[in-house]
């Protein structure tokens, strides 16, 4: 059965590629804010005894949240079978712990409420680290897409002589990884401790990649330091700047801009957030996994 | 026993004048957004058993409401023993029906969400319409405060002959019921039809109040564009700018300069949202009935 999809404010071009594919029909709704910027949501098309599904990206979260709330409210009372929420980037996935005293673990409290007003949950590539599933923290049944293939695919179509660098040592294993599946080199960065405040950074083998393309990956492009400081540590080795790929367009601020000024060669993101860096779509991904039988076992399809 | 006040950003002068008075110890947090505009919530104070207040008021309410729930979840966590609500304004409460079909009932739904978070709500003037009481959409206590006889104070004591103008015969009752508080005249608004397109507005009495000072006063001053043509009105009939008293300065984008732009002589609204046109105080309408035994009994008090 197919379903009706929802576009979120901000989410058009990529809930566009998603509606081009077969399993989806429009769903119609009027989401928009008063003039003293509450929300206000209105459906449309009928949703009785629909599987609904809502396109929102979650950056910047916290103002995009009562819209989700009213929204998947509303299509129950409007008897809609179940809403489901596809968030290609997710929120709150970073503090997953109390590194200080009487800090809130949003991660877990932001679980919880998302869980509380949806049935079900998709998003690629979220920032797992000390919960390493997402069922470690949602109730309910979630699936975790890769866009590791995509930029693979990526890397390999556009990038002559790629060399995939990796900023410190604990990078080493998954650019290694992705490093095998283009079927190029790789480069991790060394930390020298020269002494109490001095480090220095080594770039091992330099020479031998000074005619290659560097490429820097990461989940979620935020700040940008330390994809700018890479490339500052490469420049003075004689190696070109950098192509930066993330899956997560974030740029916090000025970043995007900061890092083309930068020394940036290049940077690359998926539409998982709109952005003018996307330049790999994730809709063939979205839709071959959305109406696939397995997305309701839960987490991490491979 | 006194109660611990954590005062959220934006809320600062209120939350000062609020330290001032008996009944308050300061509450330290730290409340912040990282680069990517995620909350951060971290709680300094010891809470465990403590009554805790927190003062938010919830004009623009989405983007205030995630650390408001963080918050409210995280001091619970922490053995808070309560945590009560002061927003001196309520969002989310016009909204109140399905005006048309598919909509959101805003006011509802907010009150479910909100009520799940916190044991207690105050408030000040909420615009309540068709709900006549809080308690019919909040299931937990709340306490409505009036800031009505704040607002008669202030004619009296800072406007020579004033004169209560009501834009329209709906708002004859009220608009008397402030006169009579102060002890002065009033004026209403009559609507003529012409025609089936045209609407003549007449001004009985104009001549009489042309040494008066006009006093225009609503809960909410938002877009002020009833404001605005109401002083249209009166002058086209040779009555002075009028002065427009508020007791929430919501403001929906540049409508307070439009409203000093467009001859309003004077704009005074209450500090229940911080804004340029405040002078009048709640904080003490506001501790009246913090500390007293009656705010658990639930709503209106008057």
């Amino acid at each position: 059965m197919d379903r009706l999809l929802f576009c979120f404010p901000g989410n058009e071009a990529l809930g566009e590629n998603l509606l081009n594919r077969p399993g989806y029909r429009i769903g119609k709704a009027i989401l928009r804010r008063f003039p003293d910027r509450e929300s206000y949501v209105r459906i449309l098309t009928d949703v009785k005894g629909e599987n609904v599904d809502i396109l929102c990206t979650l950056h910047q979260p916290d103002d995009k949240l009562m819209m989700i709330y009213f929204f998947s409210q509303l299509a129950k009372q409007l008897g809609a079978k179940s809403v489901r929420l596809i968030a290609p980037y997710l929120a709150y996935m970073r503090q997953d712990k109390e590194f200080h005293p009487g800090e809130a673990v949003t991660s877990d409290l932001f679980a919880q409420l998302l869980g509380s007003w949806i049935d079900e949950l998709i998003t690629i590539d979220p920032h797992l680290h000390r919960h390493p599933r997402l069922s470690d923290i949602y109730d309910i049944p979630t699936t975790v897409l890769h866009a590791g293939p995509l930029i693979v695919d990526h890397i390999r179509k556009h990038l002559s002589k790629p060399v995939l660098i990796g900023p410190d040592e604990e990078s080493k294993q998954w650019v290694a990884a992705i490093a095998s599946q283009v079927g190029c080199d790789f480069l991790v960065l060394k930390k020298e401790r020269l002494g109490d405040r001095t480090v220095r950074i080594d770039v091992p083998d330099a020479p031998k990649f000074r005619d290659h393309s560097p490429v820097l990956v990461d989940d979620i492009i935020s700040t940008g330091h330390t994809m700018m400081e890479t490339a500052g540590h490469l420049n003075e080795h004689g190696i070109p700047p950098p192509v930066c790929i993330g899956v997560h367009a974030v740029f916090a601020g000025n970043a995007w801009k900061e890092m083309l000024a930068a020394g940036i060669r290049h940077i690359v993101t998926t539409n998982t957030i709109a952005h003018p860096s996307n330049a790999i779509d994730v809709s063939e991904l979205l839709t071959s996994r959305l109406f696939s039988q397995g997305f309701r076992s839960g987490d991490h399809v491979e």
